[in-house]
């Protein structure tokens, strides 16, 4: 019996990924540019047990019902094949972002539960085979594997891995805004935008545009065009989204009036810039030294909560 | 010496114009559909004058600078040559629209100055002559020369004009939202959605579609169909708007509020769908007999008006 622990943080995209070419592999429409966080680790222990009859998942204690075990035992059955083994798995994992704070907790959980099943099942995978893995349970978790920052890219299973991009030293500050409503899943949002919205393959074509100019900027440190083109896609995915029939509106009141601020800082020569995921949490990128001013622009509102570049993950106790 | 006075209303399209196939004629992208207000009233009165060497303009009983009357003068340019004449004009408007209410005033102003000029030109234009001239003012302000429900067409300077259409019984809730800020015109933002937004060919493509169904919804009166089509593509145009850059966002936290407010009607059984212009302010449809609920259910937030279906441009006074 085999047991491996792992820790990795959630990713911020800047460049947003919405729409898989093939939803078996959760292989992406486009490439996309993510910062790891410093802030909301999961950490996830699988143990292989020989005599177990099925795959077995705690999350935060709780023993998790059918469903949710599901998708795990669907990416564990692509970990044994990879080992050549039929041993079911008890999972565990802690993940602390705070369910209010409405932060996909998708990225960090498969980053790490492919850091722990790897190892676990005896796999010796390097960065790029573990963050195509992780891309198996969830899309961004392939950038959750990474740290700092990392550029996702598109194509075929073999090609479709996240890799580091050197980047200028920056900060994000999350606004942790409620919905006050039942969100639509990210995987829901994503299929009615790609079956209903007209503008879905503009989306594609540009973001892949977006993509290339984003990954200059990045190299050559040139902050304030990567963070034009960060709030641009982000308002594009939102727009993308909003076009879908019926209607999909991940933003709320409160997150537009923080947008709002951000022009406003920026109308006051600080540089800041808004994105979101999907889901009503705004997210500003600025640089590492004006974290503070943004911090105090954005009070009185919401929650927030600093946060920088982070490690990638990585395997903290085996046995 | 000729004088001639005319009265227009505002209209709200319910599938929207946004874009241009020719700026010089305005000529528009996509056809749109829109019903003519029985509120604010704008009168204009055309007084020709042989005598004198420039046109004039008094708007709301203020002599305006040469910039706003260099348009008029530009419009008149457009009679003066239909009607074979020369000679320069007086014009004096009213307009009841309060300028915080942030409604258009273009559309209501252009037709009763299209209808006051052609008159007191001696010009007799149908109809449909008057909704082509009024449209060289400005796009919106073909359709509201007609009554009621209205079809814009796209097409040759020939082909497009407005005209009525059947509709069922219907109302329109206003919702008047500050904006706080200073607006991006209709004219500019257009012209950056055309220039910078990858989702605007896909706009017009698929708001052709929408056309083609909205009307088959008016003529067979199914409200439902009208409406859903009605929200989603105001959402469209929003959508393809904030896809710009730098992203342009009309709708404020306020107008969002008020988008939610609709969909918690909706899920109460309502017949209620939100649309709005290039600007913060929330217009929703009903039917008629649904207006003082919808009415309302919005209350509290900001200042409600109801409208309904209004009268076509209108001359109402000649010498």
């Amino acid at each position: 019996m085999s047991v491996a622990t792992a820790v990795a943080h959630p990713n911020i995209a800047l460049v947003k990924y919405w729409g898989k070419a093939d939803a078996a592999l959760n292989l992406p429409a486009t490439g996309s540019l993510s910062m790891t966080l410093d802030v909301y680790p999961t950490t996830t222990t699988v143990r292989v047990d020989p005599d177990a009859t099925a795959d077995t998942l705690r999350l935060n204690g709780s023993e998790r019902d059918e469903q949710a075990t599901g998708r795990v035992t669907r990416f564990l059955d692509v970990v044994r094949e990879l080992a050549g083994s039929t041993h079911r798995a008890h999972v565990d994992s802690v993940n602390t972002v705070p369910s209010a704070a409405g932060l996909a907790s998708s990225a960090s959980g498969f980053a790490a539960l492919a850091g722990a099943a790897a190892a676990a099942y005896g796999l010796d995978l390097d960065a790029r085979a573990l963050s195509r893995l992780a891309r198996r349970g969830s899309g961004s978790a392939s950038r959750s594997i990474i740290p700092g920052f990392a550029v996702w890219h598109a194509g075929t299973d073999e090609e479709s891995f996240a890799e580091p991009l050197p980047a200028p030293d920056l900060a994000m500050v999350i606004a942790v805004v409620d919905s006050g409503h039942k969100p639509v899943s990210s995987r829901e949002g994503m299929r009615r935008t790609v079956l209903t919205s007209p503008f879905y393959p503009a989306w594609v074509t540009s973001t892949a545009e977006t993509l290339t100019a984003a990954v200059t900027a990045c190299r050559e440190g040139d902050v304030d065009r990567l963070g034009r083109i960060t709030e641009t896609n982000a308002l594009r995915m939102h727009a993308v989204i909003q076009a879908s029939d019926p209607p999909l509106r991940y933003l709320t009141a409160t997150s537009h009036e923080i947008f709002d601020r951000v022009e406003r800082l920026r109308a006051d020569g600080v540089g800041a810039w808004a994105t979101a995921d999907a889901g009503p949490n705004v997210v500003v990128l600025c640089r590492a030294a004006d974290a503070e001013t943004v911090r105090a622009a954005l009070a009185g509102l919401v929650e927030l909560v600093v946060a920088h570049p982070g490690p990638g993950m990585r395997v903290v106790e085996r046995a």
